[in-house]
């Protein structure tokens, strides 16, 4: 840079040239690259059996990841920590958006930890968490006491394309909590998906949240919730709000009766409470308990976890069946058209679906194995 | 025969022996064999065009048969008569054994003939109806009425195996008899099992059939099946239960606020009636044909048929994926040690419903195609 300054006319003012600085950190200095070191099978299954809550965090991003290395690692993990599993009583959380999940489940949680001792996780199941770009459920922002109680740990919904994807994870999920030593686990849903029939197929009681009124509020709720609920609790019952809830619950009491009996012979109870004023939680959770007493004396409780794990293996058999076919590029291309013949009354439903399939097994070359 | 009696001693007794008698029947006679003559395609499908009953129940039998040739025949009467069919309103009418439905259909399908003309067709879904040998829905002989009625059609259950042979059976004998100029169409199913979901699958109206009652006569019914009603009717509405009954219809229309909203926009009905004194009776049908002038109004009818066709191809997409993995004599072998495996807690539920697909992907070469 030119300095005009620096001609003899302005003598006074003369301006020197920089001086080059020493560096402010020692150039021998080698930095090392810090990374978390990712721990092989064997120590993530110690870390997690000990109870620590890094490793298991580490192992359920595993689980969660799309990468099939990781998958694979994360199978191995699961398998490994599979006989420390099972001794839990796991809760499914439901109730329409606006019904007070966050509050209630933060409330329930402080509750359950104070009163029963153990460790509680609490997971999530959302498959709308994909489209829109991030979970709502289970937000430690909004589960302000749990997420600092030393005896928790929260996990956010996956965000698997799929249900089957999503419960899948979560289920594999659960299996490492329990290895882990978190004897309570809560499943939280929103109502307003078949993401209930998964979270109701993982969980030993299924608790629906309910908010008082007319039944208008109640179109948001998807078909059958009520019937797989084994207790319906009233929020907000508190202030002005409290006779709606009473009115409201005996509602739903009778409304119970045109629902067939539950198979656990259990008859499903309806209670108020106020999850912002933190009533009632007592009764709510008396009556779980009372549940899992019931159910473990009766045989039901170890009947229902063994049908749910059949009823997922047979699920995940039937969905890799139906990827298969509806994922081939050339079944892909027929369905259209076979569509639209089916509602042009060109073809009836079955012999379009007949033809399809016996297209697929062409290409697989079924009858050929079938000679073996 | 040695005669004692025809030796000299006993003269005066002499038996003479036996002389042959003519034949009965003139032995020169040839009898001709009559045997029905099985109709060709096009004769079948112009006979049921013509509204031929005779001829139908030939093909509806086509339909039924198990012999792959009556089959192959079957589908091509079918597809025949698919451009003639659809022009009908399809009613499913359900309720528990002991409500009353085969009296009910008795008189509504008088009713119906007579106000609003035309030809009625009633067919049943029952898949017990292998097991107990024999089907107790359809039954000509408890309805009297209609079985003498020029103008009707009674079929009961096809006895096939599954569930979905007999829906599907069902569904292809619905498109015969509209073919055959049946433009009213009951289905008739027992409120106890998957049948319903199935039956309101392939109808435009689901009718429930109910009893009075503290609501202990409703454990028979099964999940969700009061969701799927368009229509409650309270049957024995007479005597001394008249009040039992209205009481009883005022507790089901509270219990429907706690439905979801069904996706036609239609509200569901409650309604008293007495099938065996005929009392009510144009009440029900004027309600039902109200819903179908408002689901016509609304676009609601194409579109719920072009969904049930559409569902019914995927579904039976769907069953043929599934028979064709469990049906495998390969994988039914290693199915026993999965699912002991899972239930001992030595592999998860997805570990080996992967494991079984892995393999069951290996015998029929599936790698091999991909390539292609």
């Amino acid at each position: 840079m030119e300095h005009p300054e620096n001609s003899k006319e302005y003598k006074g003012l003369t301006v020197n040239d920089g001086v080059e600085q020493p560096a402010i950190v020692n150039p021998y200095l080698k930095q090392q690259r810090r990374r978390r070191r990712e721990l092989p099978v064997s120590e993530m299954v110690e870390g997690i059996v000990k109870g620590n809550v890094t490793v298991l965090s580490q192992a359920v991003t595993l689980v969660e990841s799309v990468n099939p290395e990781h998958y694979a690692k994360a199978q191995e993990v699961i398998e490994k920590c599979l006989p420390y599993s099972g001794n839990s009583v796991r809760i499914g959380i439901s109730g329409v958006p606006g019904a007070g999940k966050s509050t209630s489940i933060d409330e329930f949680g402080i509750h359950v930890l104070n009163t029963y001792g153990g460790k509680l996780a609490v997971l999530a199941i959302d498959p709308s968490s994909e489209r829109t770009k991030g979970s709502i459920l289970g937000d430690k922002t909004r589960m302000e006491k749990l997420a600092q109680h030393p005896k928790s740990f929260i996990r956010p919904s996956p965000s698997a394309g799929s249900l089957g994807g999503v419960a899948r994870k979560t289920r594999e999920t659960i299996i490492l909590c329990e290895a882990a030593g978190f004897d309570k686990v809560f499943v939280e849903t929103v109502g307003v998906g078949q993401s209930e029939t998964a979270c109701h197929s993982m969980v030993d009681f299924f608790l629906l949240i309910q908010l008082a009124g007319t039944g208008d509020e109640l179109q948001g709720i998807k078909r059958g919730i009520m019937e797989i609920s084994d207790g319906i609790v009233i929020n907000k019952c508190d202030g002005n709000n409290v006779d709606k809830c009473h009115l409201a619950a005996t509602s739903f009491r009778n409304a119970l009766h045109f629902f067939p009996q539950p198979e656990s012979g259990w008859t499903p109870k309806v209670l108020c409470y106020s999850g912002f004023y933190g009533l009632g939680i007592k009764e709510i959770w008396d009556m779980v308990y009372e549940y899992f007493d019931f159910v473990k004396a009766n045989g039901y409780f170890r009947y229902r976890r063994n049908e749910q794990s059949k009823y997922w293996m047979y699920e995940s058999i039937n969905e890799q069946l139906r990827d298969h076919f509806y994922h081939n590029p050339k079944i892909q291309s027929m369905m259209n058209e076979a569509e639209r013949m089916v509602l042009a009354g060109e073809k009836t439903s079955f012999a379009a679906a007949g033809e399809l399939f016996e297209f697929y097994k062409k290409i697989y070359g079924v009858g050929v194995a079938d000679r073996d």
